[in-house]
């Protein structure tokens, strides 16, 4: 199949280049508004054009970007996105005549960009889609086929509505509380007096305030019924500490 | 040295495996309430027995345990322990004559017991020292070696208040946080839908309540200063997320 990526940072560069090594029967074409993104891709093995007709067009731009980018695409092959939100992407794709699939590749780094992009950042990482009403089941398989070749451990399906539920809570939640905890001014005084605990507690708190911001306000409401939940839950014990 | 160890947990089963693979010149000697624990210990090469005139004496036991075993201590060699907490461990060392230092070896497994010690728990760890007035600087120098031997990469020296300011935030809030993320109902739906982040997130907060109860309770203002700064961090972002 010809393959191409629309934007090659973290997820769009580790997608590129976990194709490459662990599928190479297909080819990669893809682009960046960055030009020595491009060279480092085209280096790597990657065809940079800006249009292609490919068998399946991976959309790997932020929630805004994505939905750009949906509004005004003609491709007649498969389309899909990696957005860490399912419902605005796939209310925008629902109104074209889009082949299109969304999905949501469970792996990350604190540091983003093609530079730090890995081959086998989806190792033993979990692939999820999420099928809406007008989704093609065969494209569905498609994806899923090649998803499990690059190096995804499993499939997880479900629709877009319950993907933002569960997700407000396991990660974009996470990357809040990993955040809020960096904010303490005692974090000036920890070295030595670290283990484990802290450096999982921190370890996702620095990420891209611009990315980050989108994904939150693209699923604002799960987002704060589980914000309350955590508070609520913290609040308890401090009452019960107080108390002793 | 003979080397003694009362209570052989996961902290002082570690500590004993530790001395015997990486230190076997020193004899090990130790003592836990549970004969099957002593068992296991002693196939392990700890010698057995209650009471011991050694050269250095690690108490591994719970806060309120190490306070109880300081106050009857008769033992002329050096004396330390491994809590959590360091003030109300260094105060009651000090009301004895006993040749004390307050110690904290910063690691740790969310499954306790001597069944999950390991001589490699300490690889890559910090051993903290926590000396007083009343504390010999020729005993501190004696731990200080016996840990570097043994695994431990770095000493941290400060006075327990400090001690006990820092590791609020380092350790025992990260302990609180990770407990009250699962206690989300969403919990029961995460499978297949978790990343790096949430494992991390989580992987501390299923501790035991009796012994993380009582760190809680010895430290408590600090950890209610710590608890405040990160609900207030937290409702800051709820609301900033409320409004967009």
């Amino acid at each position: 199949m010809n393959i191409h990526i629309i934007g090659l940072g973290l997820i769009g560069g580790s997608l590129a280049k976990a194709i490459l090594k662990y599928s190479p029967t297909h080819s990669v074409s893809g682009f960046d508004t960055d030009e020595d993104v491009c060279a480092l891709a085209a280096a790597d093995g990657v065809e940079i054009k800006e249009k292609a007709e490919a068998d399946i067009t991976f959309i790997c731009l932020t929630p805004n970007k994505t939905i750009e980018y949906i509004k005004t695409c003609d491709s007649k092959g498969i389309i899909a996105d990696v957005c860490g939100v399912k419902s605005v992407i796939a209310e925008a794709a629902d109104e074209t005549a889009l082949d299109f699939v969304p999905c949501h590749p469970m792996a990350g780094r604190p540091v983003g960009g093609y530079a730090n992009a890995d081959a086998d950042l989806w190792q033993k990482a979990s692939f999820i889609i999420t099928p809406t009403d007008k989704t093609k089941a065969i494209s569905v398989e498609v994806i899923e086929k090649l998803a499990l070749s690059i190096g995804f451990s499993d499939i997880a399906k479900t629709v877009p509505a319950d993907h933002d539920r569960i997700i407000a809570y396991t990660s974009q939640l996470a990357h809040i509380v990993s955040n809020c905890y960096l904010k303490s001014p005692t974090l000036s005084d920890v070295e030595g007096y670290t283990g484990g605990s802290f450096q999982d507690m921190t370890r996702v708190g620095d990420f891209d305030p611009s990315l980050w911001s989108e994904l939150f306000r693209c699923n604002k409401d799960n987002l704060l019924t589980e914000l309350s939940r955590l508070i609520d839950n913290l609040r308890e014990y401090s009452n019960k500490i107080s108390e002793e």
